[in-house]
This record gives C-alpha cells, structure tokens and sequence, in this order.
C-alpha cells in the first residue's frame, strides 16, 4: 500500500506544547539566514564547471556511506549500490535497481537523520508525495531522474536556491586551486566557494606514498622539500597560496591530537631519513608527526587559517572491503581519544596568540564536558566544533549542546559543519542543525534560564555571527 | 502506616501527554507477545524436574545480588540474608527476619528497577495489597510463603503462566545437558528451552583449575585436550553437542575484547606449556586467550552459534567478601574498554562471513555511540545488544535506544536480555524494557522522525522479530 | 535599552506542567531547610574578624575563576578584572571598570550556572532590578557597594540569613586554626565553621617545597618527620587536632586515585631520600604518594574524619597564565580517570571498616554509572559525590541523579558540595541543586517510579538526612 510521505512542520521540535511554541518562533527568526558551510566535501570543479547531476543513485546513494553504510549492515552488497563511487561499469539499469533495493530497505532508516535528511530532500526539493517502499521505487527514480536533467537542479542554480553563502571544500596542499579560481573570476557567480588545506598524509611520514607527497609538495610550492626546514618552508607557501585563494581553514585528522615537537635535530635526522627513503618507524613517523602539527600550529597564529581537528578514527577497519571498495565506504569508525595533555604543547605555546584558531571537533562524547568545553572556556584560541560525523543527529547535537551551554561555552561554538560531499542534503543538514538549536533555546527559556529576547539573540548568533567569527568567513 | 501498593498502568510512559498517549497505543500491542528470554540463568533442573520454589527469602532476596547488594551498601551483613545461597544452615526463622529487614529498608529501592520488578511482582503474580515495610513484612511473607506451595507457582505452570516462548541457561561445556533432554523429551511441556555454552575458564589458562577444566573437557568431548589442536577439535564437538541439544548462542566474558591470535607455534608451545602443569605468566596466559577467542570467533562463523561478547568487569572486588561468600554477590564492578581496535584480527576475518553472528552487551555506556553503533553499522554480523547488567535499567535503556537508533541501527539491536536467575522477575523485566521500547519510539513520533504506522510495526520488531533473527531463535 | 531583571518562581523545574507542579510541591517542602555546606573554600578568618565585604569586583568578579574564565576565553585580560586576587595596584576605578567589562559580557553567560547564581545574588540580596548591560553596569556598582557598607552585609549577618548551620573551610595541615578556635570560642555565634584537613602538597614527595612542608608538619604537630614513621605520627596528631576543633572530614585531590601501598621497606628507603633533599623521580614519588594515600585511609579507618576525594585534573594548563597570575584562575582542565582498579587496594583494606567513609566527587562523566554507582552500590563505605567543579550545573546534576538513582544509590548520595569561595553564592548555588533534586524526583513520581510520599520524604533526606549521615555534621 503507498503511504503518503509529508514533512511535520514542527519536525524535531520538543513534544510538550509550550516548549515547541517557544521553539518554532525561534526557528523563524532563523530558518531562511543563508547557509554558511565552512567544512565540507562538495568537488569544486561541479560548481566550476556547473556539471549536471546525473541519476538519483549516482547522486543520493552511491556517495553517501551515511546511507549505503545501513544497508551494508544488513547484508546488502556495496557492489549492488554503485561503490566505490565513479565505476564505469554500473549500468543505467543497475543504478535503477540500487534505488529499488534502497527504497526496499526504507524501515532501516527509521528514527535516523539520514531519513530526515532524505525526507526533506525527497519533499522539498523533488516534490515527491509517496513513501519509499519497493512498489514506488521506480516512479520516485523516474520523478527525480527527469528534474535533474533541468537547468534548475544544476550546482549553481542549486546553490542560489538553497542560499549557499559560502562553502568551503577539502583539497590537498598540492592542489592548483584552478576549480576555485574559475568560480572566483566569474563576476556573474557570487557565492563564494573557498578551499581548505588538508596536509594529513604529507604528515604521515611512515605512509607509502609520503615520498611522492614531497616530491609533488616541492613540484606546487617550488621549495626543496628535502629537509626538514624545506618541509615547513613549503607548507609556508602552500598555507599563503590557499589564503590567497580565499581559504580561510585548515583540516587535520590523525590517530591522536598529539602536539608534542622533537627537538630540531631529532626532527631534522628523523625526516632526512624518511625523505632518504630509507624507511622510518612507526615511532619515529608519529614522533615527527607531533612535530608538524606542532609546525602547522605556529604557522596558524601567524598567518591566521584557522586550524579544525577531527582526530581519532580506526580508518577501513575492515581490510577485505577496503581492498575491494577503497576508503570512505562506511568502515571508518571511531576511538577513544585524550584532549587535554596531547594539545597542552600546541596551547602553552600558541593558544594565547590573538590571531591563532583552533576548533576541535569530537567523535569521542566523552571529552566534550570534561576536556572540550573547559579547554574552550579558558582558550581564546580555542573553539568547540559540532558533535563529528557519524553523530551529527539530532539527540547528540542536543546533548553537546546541554553539555557547552551550561559550562559557559554557548559562544564558543562554531556552528553547524556539513562535512558533506551530498550536495542535496546540505540544506537538510543544516535544517536539522537548526532544528535542534531553537529546541535547545526554547528549553533554556522554559526552565527560567534563558528570557525569551535572549534566547531569539543566541539563535541569531549561533546561526551566523558564531560561524563567521570562528571561521572568518568574509561578508558577501 | 500501611500504604497500599498499587501499579500505575502508564509507569515508565513520558510524562508528556500527547507522547504518553502514543507510547499507551504502541505498548498495547506488544505487552501480550510472548517472552523471548536468550540469555539468562535460570537452572534449567528448576523446570526438568518442575522443582517448587522455596520461601520468599530464598526464591526473591538471597539469590539476586542486585537487590541484597543494595542493603548491603548500608551495611547490612549479607549472612542475614542468607548468602551465600544454598546454605544449610539458613533457618525458616532468618528466612522470615531476612524478608523484614529488606522490607524495612525499602526505601533505598526508590526510583530503581529493582523496586519496579518487586512491585510487579508483588501486585500481578502475588497479588499483595500492602506497601513493603516493617510492619508489613509478616503478612506479605505469608501471602507469598502460601501461594507457592500451590501446584500454578510451580516452574513449569509460570512459564505458561508469563507465556515464556523461549529461554535459554548458561551451561559449562563439559555439562551432560541432561536437565535439557529430559525437558525435550516431554512432548506436553512445548516452551522451548535452550543451553548456552558457556567457555570462559577454559580459555584462562592461568586460572588453578584450568588443567582440571581440560580434564573435563576431555572426558566430556572424546577428544585427547593434551594439545591446542586437541582443545580445538575438543570444542567443535562441544558446541555441535550443545548445538545439537538446542543451543543457538555461546556467552563469553572475560577482561578485555581482544581477538588477536598468536602464531600457531606460539599457541602450541604456551599451550602445552600450560597443559604440563608448569603454569603460565599472565602475559602468556591472555595471548592464548586471545587466540583461543580467535579460535572460538572461527568456529561460530561455520556452525552458526552465535556470539554473546560482555567484558570488562573487576569480578569480586572485595577479597574478604569473596572468601566469605564466593562469587556472584555483589561485588562485580564494571571497568572501561576498549572495543574497535581489539575486535578488529576477528571481524577483520570473520566479520564479513554469511553464518556470523556476534552480538556485544556493554557495562561501559562511553562506547555505545563511539564504537558499538558504528561497528553495528558496517559489519553485517554484529549486533549490539542491550546496555548490560547492573545498567538495565530505564533511563540507561533510553540512553541506549536514542544513541543506536540515531546512528542507523535501530534494526541491528537483538531485543532485551534479562540475564537473572531471579525467575519471579523475568516478565517485569522484559515489561521495563518493552515500556522503554515504546516510549522511544512515541517520542521519535512526537518530534516528527517517525510515522505512526512505522512506529507500531517497530515496536513489534523489536519485541519479537530482532530477537528471534540476532538468537536465530526457532519458530514454536 | 534597559531590560528588567527578574528571577522565574519555576527556574529550573521540568517543563511539562503536571511533572513541573509536582517539582513545585516538593521545592516548597526542603527550600527553607538550613544550608548544610561540607565542602568549600571560604577563608575563615572572615568569618573570624567579621570582615566586611569590599566592592562589587572584589567580592563577586575577581575570586570567581567561574565567572571570569568565561571572558578571558572570548579575550578580555585577566589583568582587567584584578586577578590574581589581593592585588594591591588595582585601584577603585579599575574595579569598576571591571564590573562594566563583565556587565557587557553578560551575554556569554546565557543558559549557564553563574548567570542563575548572579542573578539570583542581584535580585535576592542586592535588590538589583535591572539586566547587566554597559548601560546599567555603573548603577549596578553603586547599588552593590552602598549595601556591602552596611552591618547586615558582614559575614556573620549573611550567615544568619542564608541560615548556613555548617560550613566547612579547607585547611593546611600545619595550620594553627586560630580562627575557627575564635568562631567556635564565641558562644553569640552558634553556626558552625568546621576546618577541613587538606594534605595534598604533603603527600607529593617531588615537589619542591616538599620538605619545607614536612619542617612545617613537625613543627605543628612536635613529632619528627624525618622518617616515613613520623610522616604517620605527624599526621596522626594533626588529624586528632582537626577533630578536636571540630573536623569532620579531610580532602584529597591528586592526579590519579592509586591507593597500592608500597612494602614498607621501600617506603622508608624513599621517603629517606626525599627527606634528604637528593631529590626523588616521578615514579618514586608517584608510589610515595600512593602508599600515603593508603596510610590516610587507615587513619581514617581509625579516626572516622570522612575522606573526600576529587582527582584527575591538569593544573595550570597554561604555563604563561599560570607564571603571570598564578593558580586557581581557570586553567585547571579535568582529564579521565580509573576508579575500580586504582580504589581496590585501600577498599579491600579498609572498606567494609564501619568507622570509613570515603567520598568520590568526580569531574569525568563517563565513571559515574559504570565504576562510581557499583562501587557505592557494594562498599557500605563508599559515598558518591556531586558531579564536581566544573560541571555542578543543572544538566549535569540531573544525569548525575539519574545515573545514581536508578542503580540503586540515591541514599548513597551525600547531598550538594557548593566548592566556592564566592560566599555569596552559596544560597544559589544549594537553590540549583535543590530544583534539579526535587526536578529530578518529580519526573520519577510523574513516570510512576515513586509515589509522592516517597519522593517528599526523599526530598527531605538528599537535603538533610544524607548529608549528615555521609559527613557526620553535628546537630546543632
């Protein structure tokens, strides 16, 4: 039987009725601000080259380990869905068939933000009215493959439509910026798309490819990456060349948030061997691992990119699929990580500096109360980024939220994140981020703690003011 | 003063109003199912042999160390409550005084399930009137001293009494499984009872009984255990035994979740090291342990028995307790771990097989979102089972529900586990858990995550059809 | 615009207004009882010489690192607002400037504790009807400083109206407690000011003014310490002068709980050398340490002074901030910690002792339900304390509750410790915990886990009873 497929109004709201009254008028002070996405993982070139999306599988399911991820843990093939992403050999009638065998699953998404997400797109941008289920499959494909062929649903349309005011991207140090600087010479385009550096495997000097890195770091920057000095003096420029091309951030994510450097002879003997190609050991990649994020700390208070850290993961936990689908299929998952002694060398040197940023972003709850908030409240430097990746849902976004309120840090928060290469659930996404945020407030001002003209100020500025000023993001 | 004792029909409902009406709705239909109890540890020759319970001390206080731990943490020496259980020398006239001082120190069971499961109990099964206090405590002994020496308190009249479909014990591999046979073999009693193999002091090798275990295991199996291929083989006979007898699941506790196998030369040689008497290091002892885990994780991707994993406990905290009363009283305490890195050698090669199972119970609420959903997520053979042991309790399955269902593994949790031996107790049990069930699911409902009708179909998943495919337990 | 300040008669009750009438019913039964305050850092000679209370920044801005944290972590210097405390270069104007630099900042405050405590202090006992802004920041001051003048604004007046019937103060060990011998030798003054022995520094062999404090122990308490055995002694005789000046409990805060003592040998061959000056590592002085924690349990097994205990924090993480303004101004961050483990050695020895108490306030969430819970669960010892420092807010506080209640410890909770030295905080401070007590036992009656009588009778004991049990305060 087709169910119809609707979206509640008051959709994450808190239940009890003057509670969702105070939320739902805060929400419309804030729902319509444009969206300001300063991580994520949407490719430039489609907003440089405004390519079409292609059919609903390439686009909403194929990407998106959020949701294949699900389906995989029920015992669906990553191959029946199309990954790894890009595969030449999955046919128009495979991609058909994956969104039949997705639509099929539709009872696993329950109470999940990917069916939130997929609901608001399916409703508000497709305009489609029935349930997912194995008997609408085919007429959900059919409506959405023929509205992604008009010139509406192109990127660039798109990102007017959903008010996109900036988006930052991930690319690598050795990247030649050419998407980012196609989208900027264009006067008639004028949201702005900056990138991030993301120097994680040019840090890793025990990783296989880390010599190639080098020679393709020295080959962008035009700097001897030969030692040490070479290294940290090509980063230098790398760093100026993203300023200049509008980068406002940088991005690290490493096994641990460790920030203790070597001394400089350590460092220097250490990378010559690395370099020599000689090999080093796991001990000795991590010790000089500390060290240039040590480097990649001193050069944020100069040159003032802010610095966002997202540690702590067991990447492609499982080696059969890794080797048959490659990396960010859904095998990613967290640990346990320690904050306050691993940044301590990075603070008591840099966190007083007055142009220096930092935002740590946690997969680890755990640390967000003990170690994260009160590191936000002493740090001028230091800001507190949004409950990471797989638990960007709105009950963690609720609880991370009690957690930095309440230990003084409300104005420590940088917003919400994307982190996102699903280009059609970014206005979702941040909805939900929305959501939650007013259902916070509307609870500050039920239980006394919060007056309400308070309360409308704080949604305002977690929305805009907190994320520009984090991030500095430039006004449009 | 006497209070009456009353149940309220909405306990453990939000308070909300409208919320606590969709939890009335979805809880009608699930409060009747029947139980599905697979992992506990009721003695199975309770039902062989339809043994009559003794009196109230010995039937709801002596044997549950939740309930005399509580006293005891005010002081109250466990010998008045006739620890350890089966004593001898435990007159009818401290039996009674056992059940006044619990009665008279009911007020430190507020707001805990222990005090929810005794009030159901009191009320539905012993239909006592009267609050639990000092005055109180003669009458209510009586009540319930009179009624179970009635023929429909007998064990085998309640479980058609509670509508019990299935329960499994916790059985040593080296049992005869002659209480399970002789309960099979009656064609009039068709509730379905099942063995669990329960293995782990034989993997302990430096435990003073393990060459003693081996010996067992030994003359249990057929198979010479004097070598690690013989501990093996020794194993694939018990488990295709235990199989065969019914058993569906296999339960494994020990300190930490580690699956990584020594070579098998090292295996052998520690092995017989430990097998000739000489005795092993510690060190030696928990990389075999490992191995025979590995061992273990191996034999269940090929027969089909599934994996119960709930580590992590300091067993027997107080060593002067310990030696005064033995195991198993209170004195178990929870202790942090580790889960994505030391299950990583076995999933990384049996995680993926189709026969699989693991389902993993955790003391430690920090890895529920960090590293139990994601795992549940990606790997189609693991589950995650509910929050263990002393944390089943309302609040903490709510916890529980919100961090898996948010992360997409709403449809990877395997049901309620009630884990007691305390028989009178397994239907309030199992009703706290469907109560908790419902109210997540109501408030899912409340704030737009999820329709009506998805609600009422899930409610009834994971009440009945999550257990039985986690369990692979059989059709009736 | 000038904005009225009012306080909300319901702040911090639940929401749903039938839970919420039931919360306002038990808040009405335990608000006017006595403020019990065990645990806290006002200086006694205050109370001693009856000092007034200087301006408006010395009393409720400078002291709070609360309070002033908040603004440095958004850049304001804390120069400005006249840390470290007893400056005597800050002038007048700089007070009041100051105040205008936190009355501005008020915004940061928002949904946090020290906003309802400042709040509640403005209206309840300055009568201040305005919000904080720049604006009013001037008039405010004024207001405040006429009041401070007066005689009913004294520290012993204020004690009458806050109706404080004990507090404890924190004590060096060598300490003379001259001025709890003049409050108590006072018989017009009949609050009690107990001292609280606080030995940290003397337990950490590696610092460098270790041995200046052992001279100072041996010349307070007349006893040699120049070998471990008069370490003991020395402590001995000024735990029995704590108790005699009316002591109840000692306080302990290090970086780890350890409590394995050394054999005694070792003991004495390290402590010799500490004593000596040579100077001992970090591991000596980390098993010094710990073997001293293990001799004050046994002292404390004898004596009955209650062992409070709050570890694990990175002290000073700022080297410049602390090389500036020494101490206690915010750069204190918690880190995580082991309790089961690191306990067992002193509770085995000496937990089940019925003259021992030891209470566990901790500032690392995660221990809470799985290690601290079963701890006081098992050991009639075992006390749990408030979630500590940083995060005794509201939030915190009722997961804390929750956490307790349901494993069955609620009557192992010792009540509110306000830990301040912000004096006029104090009612407020006992006013948060009690709404979150009576918030937390009204959602329990609302969900029908208690009966009303229950939760009005617990009201009455987590606000009296507990605390006067746990700490052993006299009656007046």
């Amino acid at each position: 039987m087709t169910k119809p497929l609707t979206l509640n109004p008051d959709r994450l709201f808190p239940a009890e009725p003057q509670t969702r009254a105070v939320a739902r008028k805060l929400y419309d002070q804030i729902k319509d601000l444009p969206i300001l996405s300063p991580h994520g993982h949407v490719p430039p070139v489609w907003i440089a080259d405004d390519i079409p999306f292609p059919d609903p599988t390439n686009l909403l399911l194929t990407p998106d380990h959020y949701v294949n991820r699900i389906m995989h843990g029920q015992g669906v093939s990553l191959s029946d869905l199309g990954v790894p992403m890009g595969r030449t050999d999955f046919t128009p009638e495979q991609a058909r068939n994956a969104w039949k065998i997705f639509c099929k699953h539709w009872h696993l998404y329950r109470g999940t933000p990917m069916k939130f997400w997929m609901e608001a797109e399916l409703v508000d941008i497709f305009d489609v009215t029935v349930r997912p289920s194995e008997e609408t499959a085919d007429a959900i494909y059919d409506q959405i493959f023929e509205k992604l062929a008009s010139e509406e649903f192109k990127p660039r349309a798109l990102m007017e439509k959903f008010d996109i005011a900036f988006i930052a991207t991930t690319d690598d140090p050795s990247d030649s910026l050419e998407h980012h600087q196609k989208i900027a010479a264009d006067p008639s385009f004028t949201r702005i798309v900056a990138p991030t550096l993301r120097p994680d495997k040019y840090l890793e000097a025990a990783r296989p490819d880390w010599n190639a890195s080098m020679d393709a770091l020295a080959a962008a920057s035009g700097v001897d990456t030969d030692t040490f000095d070479g290294w940290v003096a090509a980063f230098e420029n790398r760093r100026a060349f993203f300023k200049a091309n509008g980068g406002t951030s940088t991005d690290h994510s490493h096994a641990d948030l460790d920030t203790q450097p070597l001394d400089k002879a350590d460092a220097d003997r250490i990378y010559a061997k690395a370099r020599s190609g000689q090999g080093v050991t796991k001990e000795e990649a991590d010790a000089l691992r500390k060290t240039f994020m040590f480097e990649q700390m001193r050069m944020a208070s100069e040159d003032g990119l802010v610095m966002t850290l997202h540690p702590a993961v067991v990447r492609n936990h499982n080696t059969e699929t890794f080797e048959r689908y490659g990396a960010d299929v859904g095998g990613d998952i967290p640990m346990g990580i320690e904050v306050v002694k691993a940044l301590q060398p990075g603070l008591n040197a840099f966190g007083l500096k007055p142009n220096f940023t930092v935002i740590l972003m946690t997969m680890d709850e755990t640390v967000i109360s003990r170690e994260v908030a009160p590191l936000a409240g002493f740090y001028p430097s230091f800001w507190a980024g949004p409950p990471w990746w797989f638990i960007d849902a709105p009950d963690s976004i609720k609880r991370w939220r009690k957690a930095m309120t309440e230990y003084g840090t409300l104005y420590k928060t940088c917003g919400f994140i994307d982190d996102t290469r699903a280009f059609m659930s970014i206005p979702a996404r941040h909805d939900v981020a929305r959501r939650c945020d007013v259902s916070h407030l509307a609870e500050l001002v039920m239980e006394g703690r919060l007056e309400l003209d308070e309360a409308e100020e704080a949604a305002i500025d977690l929305t805009s003011t907190l994320p520009r000023k984090a991030f500095k993001i430039p006004s449009a």
